[in-house]
């Protein structure tokens, strides 16, 4: 099997910082139609947290950016989980642009299951525990991004 | 010394997620006025872009969320110098609710100097580098967060 392929996001003015390019804080806001696409697949969209108070927070996320990125730019985005418990979901973000294909950015992303009324992080039900094994299952061959796992700081030597 | 802070940003609406809280990716723009006050007092502002056709790019970034932010809370961010080369400055935002105090979030962030008409990484000039210096040596003795330096992937045991 493959990642899940989000496409359609468009790099909006908005954007744009004084350089001319997508602004650092805005490739996380970029991510978003993916983590929301792969939270809907998992079973985590808001008619979850309706239903249930409980919903998905990102604990902490890394991003790195490989390229400038202009104006318009179709994005596409292939996710992959790479590790999860009954709690965590660890997935990352894989950003190209969709005419060339060229890699801009990735985005590794904790998720912890959370339930909004007390706040703490619990176990997620056994319907989405199972999405999440079948995707995990199912991503376990593909290649991982080199920027996978990686840590701000300097390398010397 | 003391941190650089930055106050005054505000959680806009359109940053706020269907938890009714502020979306992951928009932490990362509510960082944006802290970059850009670290930058302009290391003399990398949009006139030395301008003026020199250099420029700095982050190249890496990690967040971590430590609390839900709401509408309207009033942010406060504390930066400080990490570590830097003569082509690189790593720092890391502390972000607080300015009304409580609590932290809510922090960014660790690799810059890279870069030439725009090349592309290329670069030294950068005499003047910035010494006061990347001044403000890596004022800040060199201050507690730093704990949430310095981490990865995404889950610690078992």
């Amino acid at each position: 099997m493959s990642a899940l392929v989000t496409s359609g996001t468009r790099v909006l003015p908005e954007w744009i910082d004084y350089n001319g390019h997508l602004m650092d804080g805005y490739y996380f806001v970029a991510f978003s139609d993916a983590t929301e696409a792969v939270l809907e697949a998992l079973g985590f969209g808001p008619a979850y947290r309706e239903r249930t108070g409980h919903t998905i927070y990102t604990a902490e996320a890394h991003l790195t950016f490989l390229r400038e990125v202009s104006l318009d730019t179709e994005l596409s985005v292939a996710t992959q989980v790479i590790d999860h418990d009954a709690k965590r979901i660890h997935v990352i973000h894989d950003m190209v642009d969709a005419a060339t294909g060229e890699r801009l950015a990735t985005a590794d992303l904790m998720f912890l299951h959370v339930d909004q009324s007390t706040g703490k992080v619990v176990p997620m039900p056994a319907d989405q525990a199972s999405r999440v094994e079948s995707m995990a299952a199912a991503h376990a061959d593909l290649p991982r991004p080199p920027e996978l796992g990686r840590y701000v700081g300097m390398r010397r030597g």
